[in-house]
């Protein structure tokens, strides 16, 4: 413990994990806690579930990302403007007390403004790990709302948020879509399934529209039921894809989160020319290290 | 009530609406129910529903369209193909009793299979009291599932449903969009906000990015609380329109259906240079009247 430098902590909606760093970056120890900032109101609701998760780690500077900076979180920290850097990030972050401060997130406004929390450690954190992405790349983080940035000499020059995932839940668990589909998750996830969705989506057909078509397939059982969800997911993540992609494929092309995840949206990069394309697990905690270096903690 | 020919079934998922038609079409009287076809399980719950509604009145032909004639209605009964006329749909009638037939829902299968059930009357009957739509023509049957039917020489040629009405109820109620919104439906409709949303669609951007925007206009208060659910509905009916107009405008187009959604999609059409289309309230009624002389009942 004698070798620890910072407690690096990826705070976002549902979850809470609190990573103790050593001098060159490394993860020492791990920490997880449920409390997530949407389960939590109040400053001393989150003092207190802060304490309790590194309760048995050694007083050191901290530094949070995540959905704990928002309006609903600790404290609202700002959101820094694209296009931006890790030094740009660094500046804005908040400072809650003596040894605690909150990455602020990122808006990009072109019009209509966009936003992100916890993806800007995350992008800082793979351009650290991967310096040679930082040059000209598109990071593409899947999630609930997939964020899809494009990096420019160090920056976030712009990004574009997509509720793929979050469409995925809504119309599985409430629409008349969930109809046809099994009750539960499908054991076996079905590539077959996935890729006819995403092949659909590759047709240029507006979503509105196509997504009723996955109830006329179960419906004349032109896909068996079991198939039927990861069809939706196809047809969604297709269009994400298809949107991002208009312009062309970029250079270089990196996946960053939770490894599932990525691998299904590897699978369906492939149906767009875009083979194997670097995959990189939560960069959180890499993100956390270089800001909190930029920052002199 | 010597007068009365036919009961007229509109028998949809959740209501049944009964009409006593005359000689030459007229309704004499009207009765509704909420036994819908999703209320009800089983022939003999089906049959109560319908004695109880037509209970006082003489016993006529009675012709039923809608969902109804599903696989979770009363009987299932099957689709016509596209192209299909009055002729076809008459055809294809599911006599259920010595005095009761259910009309055929009708299809669109152009790779992916398209369907309805209770709009291929709708549109019978426009036809019936709009003879000028039969030549050529474009009806839009908006709704929960709503429909875009080509008309060419008296026939249903193609058509294709988009999920708009579905979509809007499930992101209303269910998603991280409705966190920034009044809880409850809004007493007066914003048109200001419905048509910056359909402005917004007209930029030909992806339908999960731009659903992103609702939320952070809310976050950044570009938009008052009170309209993010107008500004919500006018990006999804704004691409719905782009996308079915997106081989040029129809010459004739006719909204049919419900007249206050019927109002919203023309002050949406005006956006896309499509001025006051004929708009036609329920037409089920005029469909089922013209199908049973078809039939011959």
């Amino acid at each position: 413990m004698s070798d620890a430098r910072l407690i690096a902590l990826d705070w976002g909606s549902t979850r809470l994990r609190a990573f103790l760093l050593g001098a060159d970056g490394a993860v020492l120890a791990t920490r997880q806690s449920e409390q997530g900032a949407s389960t939590l109101s109040g400053a001393d609701a989150f003092a207190a579930a802060l304490a309790a998760v590194v309760a048995e780690w050694p007083a050191l500077p901290m530094l949070a990302c995540g959905m704990v900076g928002s309006q609903h979180g600790w404290r609202e920290a700002p959101y820094a403007p694209c296009p931006a850097d890790a030094g740009a990030l660094a500046r804005d972050a908040l400072q809650i007390d003596v040894r605690f401060w909150i990455v602020p997130g990122l808006m990009h406004d072109a019009g209509q403004p966009d936003v992100m929390r916890g993806e800007e450690t995350q992008i800082v954190g793979a351009l650290a790990l991967h310096p040679e992405l930082s040059e000209q790349a598109c990071l593409v983080l899947p999630g609930t709302h997939s964020k899809w940035a494009r990096i420019s000499a160090g920056r976030v020059t712009d990004f574009a948020t997509h509720m793929t995932g979050e469409l995925y839940a809504v119309l599985r668990q409430h629409s008349v879509l969930a109809r046809l589909m099994p009750a539960d998750a499908v054991a076996a996830p079905s590539s077959q399934g996935f890729l006819a969705g995403v092949d659909a989506a590759r047709q240029d057909g507006a979503l509105g529209h196509q997504l009723f078509a996955v109830r006329t397939l179960g419906l004349f059982k032109r896909l068996p039921a079991e198939q039927l969800p990861d069809y939706l997911s196809g047809l969604l993540i297709g269009h994400e894809i298809a949107n991002e992609l208009k312009a062309g494929p970029p250079e270089r092309l990196a996946l960053v989160g939770d490894p599932a995840l990525c691998e299904r949206y590897a699978l369906a990069l492939g149906r767009f020319g875009i083979q194997a394309p670097l995959q990189l697990d939560n960069t959180a905690p890499a993100g956390l290290w270089r800001l909190a270096q930029t920052m002199g903690l």
